[in-house]
């Protein structure tokens, strides 16, 4: 047996996403989830949805099912 | 939405692999599957089974939501 | 040991896709690579440059220490 | 350009494991490693020693280019 798990490209907040500080998120999502770290992937409330910005992940942690990231929201992209 | 995948650090058999040649086997298995390439795994032919043998994974396929194995068996483990 | 792979979020082809059939391409990269499969990709010729377009991975082949992708250019960006 | 990370199928500790409690460790490693978490998994002191024991990892955080694992050791193997 082995270990699920997904491979994500970009952050989907489902309007979820924590502020820890100024610019600094915490969002967690269920099951053992790869993000890119380090690098810039792009933010969106919805799977569907328009980019609503670009961050950079500082953390990832996977435990109890699973998956906590910080992340540094670096511009965010406002549609009036 | 991501791409699911699964983390195997061993094959299980099933009793499903297919040889190609002297000691070169082939196993389709469902799913997209991340295994240890190049490197020694363990070999069972279930996975609460005991361990069948040493291989080599030479090759690994992802199309079609399979993935298919090409494996170097490099010791049987026989028991009588 | 480990085995060493790296995650890629989008195709950055170097100019050096290999065209299969209309828009079917196959990509040679060093290294084993990881890929998201099935869902959409952004195209690149290079790292830094523009979007040229956005794919459909339909294969990934690990084997000889390089991956080989076969992928659908659904779109071209083309700027002039 | 990518994401580099490591695909390892077991613990090496090379005797750095700090215990956290009775049978809790913490063990830091560099750069990003994947490992199966919450199934069963081999420790070993070093790459080809012989098994020291079985561990469940309970935890992996990724960041700042390193791993941390928080793991259950499960049954120690003592050789005399």
């Amino acid at each position: 047996m082995g270990m699920p798990l997904e491979l994500n490209t970009m952050i989907v907040t489902k309007g979820r996403a924590e502020r820890l500080e100024e610019n600094l998120f915490r969002l967690k999502k269920d099951g053992y989830r790869l993000y890119p770290i380090d690098i810039l992937v792009e933010v969106k409330k919805t799977i569907r949805g328009e980019i609503s910005g670009t961050a950079r992940i500082k953390k990832v942690e996977w435990t109890e099912g699973k998956t906590i990231l910080t992340y540094q929201l670096l511009s965010l992209h406002t549609t009036n």
